[in-house]
């Protein structure tokens, strides 16, 4: 096949690729790894570009030290990897379709198979077993048709060389914190007592891929969350058709989404005259967001923002028990998460410039919950940039 | 706690999940199961009504034969488990949040440590090897933290006992028709040639959410995927901010959903006037489809559909080559899917009255692509129900 044949519309440049390739093969080498086998859609997303639903039968991308990556997948999927991935065409190759869903056989049979032609049978051969889509039927059947292979466990593998966000990435970033605040201005005027939730859902949803001027929207890898009342103890639950109720908070954990790229933002709407509770809380999460902040810098570590912001939480006498935040960037449901760093006491990963946080510090109480959020990058120096601007607060509409 | 603090708002009665549970144990006690691990959403959610968007992080249900399920996820989504499922609140446990994404521990430790707890470190434990969330490393944490366990794969063990629709989840069903049907009117009227596919994304998702009447929508478990012109070779490209052209054709494949259950319909709309080749095309798809309808009936096999299809198909040169069609009902993200029978010719799984597909003759051609196809209700006698009523057409704007 001819290569040229589509206008391909590659989100980064050559030299974005190039890079993030060679950072891959760096830590292959590293980890003692011949040829990697991709399967998390983000990283191979994050690789080659291919961007497409189709992660719910088993794909994936193979990284070699001296040629090009090969995409693999389904044979109906192939024509949208040729339509969006980087690599030529003769480095896109698909499995047939009686494959899907089989009772009787396996894909990993075929990429076995793939990689035995190649001459890898014997290979040193990377997996990522701690991620979605690779299941625990995937490895088995990869391994007993690979038997002389040594398989090795390259979880987040590449996960890690995403942590550091180019330019070319930030500004995608800049594109998705802009949808972000113009969902949270329609729900700042939108959210009512007496209004169903789903019809503030059906509005949000089209903001969010209307986008912002020339920046359409693309979907993000949550759906939005807005619990209220008793039920925003909860932290991951959707919404169904009631109305919105005077004397309830309700928190929004929202994202806009630039091609695959997010930049979260949670706040809180209070219907009505908040109980001293809420306001007591309010202060200690903004007074400890605020501190979080100022810790969120380079050399400094992970931890070190969890702990800024507990200080004040627990004067308050709120524990909270769960992590803070987790780095984001390009993604793929179920989660906007990068799977790597926690922002949580235990974790000592000194902070870079170009790192990007949720900084998420929800309160989840036994029969009310709060949210207010940023997404942050860190800078050469100094404290931590939000990514989206509006005020860092509970609105209360009364 | 009590169980009674929550307005429980269960989507089905009592009777309907004693029926679910005790087809469960009848399948677990053939298969020589003495504790099944559900960690498939959807299975979960049939199983006990968890909702929730919590599936990025692990989570299961126990299947007993002698107790209620017990619900067992992140501490964090205790609080909407509690909320959502019919079980007592003693039968929902958490673990603690620093397993989460956790580089030194892995949730499947506590769950075996539950086990163990139990009684059941010696059990025969089935665990569905082959499904999205159950990761390889899971089964390995699992499998080691249990070593006197024999661990039996009991993938789709569940997903067989949802085959057979009760009439509560019909109903369901046919209000996730409406809402489809709702979308298709939209698209028909909105795509227009110099309108951006984002745009025309943003109003279909807002009707999807918006539902019909007082039927709220749900997300479905697909984005609307709706590739244009030769991109519509590949079949799960989502979409972009470029303008809908003239001479072109588009697939729609969408999905209402109410309350996690799905009608899925895809129509094709061509802008100008269709060249022969679409118009024979279409000729041959709608015979096929019609001819495949009155092959989908109780005491047929699934491969009966799909013969009745490609007859026509052939004779117009047209060779597929991926299966058409598969289950369909409650689902969550990646796939809408049931992941059981597959419509193509090696499958002769016999129809039985309450079985419902998606029947899916989707053509992705080398650079085109045609998409009209049903969701199907096998009834009791004569030829399968189609759950929308929209002709089954490529429409012509001219």
């Amino acid at each position: 096949m001819d290569q040229h044949r589509f206008q391909k519309d590659l989100p980064f440049s050559e030299a974005e690729y190039e890079r993030r390739l060679a950072k891959t093969r760096a830590a292959m080498e590293k980890a003692g790894v011949e040829v990697l086998l991709v399967t998390d859609p983000s990283n191979m997303a994050w690789l080659t570009a291919y961007d497409g639903w189709s992660f719910y039968v088993h794909q994936g991308v193979l990284v070699f030290h001296d040629a090009d990556p090969i995409w693999w997948g389904r044979n109906q999927d192939t024509n949208g990897a040729v339509r969006t991935v980087w690599m030529g065409d003769d480095r896109v190759i698909g499995y047939a379709d009686n494959y899907v869903q089989s009772t009787e056989r396996h894909p990993m049979e075929d990429l076995a198979q793939r990689l035995i032609g190649m001459g890898h049978e014997g290979a040193r051969l990377g997996v990522e077993m701690e991620n979605y889509y690779f299941s625990a039927k995937a490895f088995m059947a990869l391994a007993d048709s690979l038997p002389s292979a040594t398989i090795v466990d390259a979880t987040a593998l590449v996960n890690w060389q995403r942590n550091i966000k180019s330019a070319e990435e930030i500004a995608f970033m800049r594109k998705a914190a802009r949808i972000s605040e113009k969902i949270v201005d329609g729900l700042l005027e939108r959210v009512e007592p007496g209004v169903p939730k789903n019809e503030v859902v059906a509005e949000i949803q089209r903001d969010a891929i209307l986008g912002v001027g020339d920046d359409w929207g693309d979907y993000a890898s949550i759906v939005p969350l807005l619990p209220s009342g008793s039920d925003a103890a909860a932290p991951h639950l959707t919404w169904d058709g009631r109305p919105f109720k005077k004397g309830e908070a309700t928190f929004f954990e929202i994202s806009g989404c630039y091609r695959r790229y997010h930049a979260p933002l949670c706040r809180t709407i209070f219907l009505g005259q908040p109980p001293d509770l809420f306001l007591a809380a309010e202060d200690a999460l903004v007074e400890g967001l605020e501190a979080g902040l100022q810790a969120a810098r380079a050399g400094n570590r992970a931890c070190d923002i969890a702990n800024a912001l507990a200080a004040p939480l627990e004067r308050a006498g709120i524990e909270r028990g769960a992590r803070c935040g987790y780095p984001i960037g390009l993604s793929y449901p179920p989660d906007w998460g990068e799977r790597t760093i926690s922002l949580r006491a235990e974790d000592e990963t000194i902070l870079q410039p170009g790192m990007t946080f949720h900084f998420m510090p929800g309160l989840w109480m036994s029969d009310w919950g709060l949210e207010i959020t940023e997404s942050i990058l860190i800078t050469e120096d100094g404290a931590a940039e939000c990514f989206c601007d509006r005020p860092r607060q509970m609105f209360v509409k009364a």
